[in-house]
């Protein structure tokens, strides 16, 4: 999914607001690794990301909350998951939500 | 709100994922404005935005559907989104969430 697709309504979002640490060993190709894993996992529907440095914010976008679950669960994801907290995050929060509403503009 | 703080369950999420053109005359100065006007709007609970430069993510948190409505109809954010549509975005995508649950980590 590109940002200005538009899956069926309603679909969910979890957003992930993050502050970085000093540590950025490892970070970039782990990040790369789990967009790519993410993607690819049964009922998402796209990736958006976008960090300055300090501060990310990502958006995934799922089909729905059993998608959200068993994405969590994943052994890959858990591990980097162990790591963000044990490495790359000072800080994070994670948000589910569900996307009731939507739309777009292109040039 | 700060990133790390959680609002009483449900509340609302504004997903606002944008690419930008190579016009910046004035948009950083309108960014600052909107976000500063939208804060201060009530029902706003916190605004969180992230850019590279081209693409960003601003995520805006409220308390209910209607205090989205009045401040997309706000006539200073009006103009700003026409300017928006005009000058600045080449795209962007608006998506209206209702966020069901959240958790934070913290170092």
């Amino acid at each position: 999914m590109t940002m200005s697709e538009k899956p069926a309504l309603p679909y969910y979002a979890v957003i992930f607001t993050s502050c970085r640490t000093d540590d950025d060993d490892g970070y970039a190709e782990m990040a790369r690794q789990m967009v790519a894993l993410g993607t690819s996992h049964p009922g998402c529907l796209g990736f958006e990301s976008v960090n300055d440095g300090d501060q990310g914010i990502s958006v995934s976008y799922w089909k729905d909350l059993d998608s959200i679950n068993r994405w969590k669960q994943n052994a890959d994801h858990m591990l980097a998951q162990k790591a963000g907290r044990e490495k790359w995050y000072g800080r994070y929060t994670t948000r589910i939500a569900k996307v009731e509403r939507h739309y777009s503009f292109e040039k």
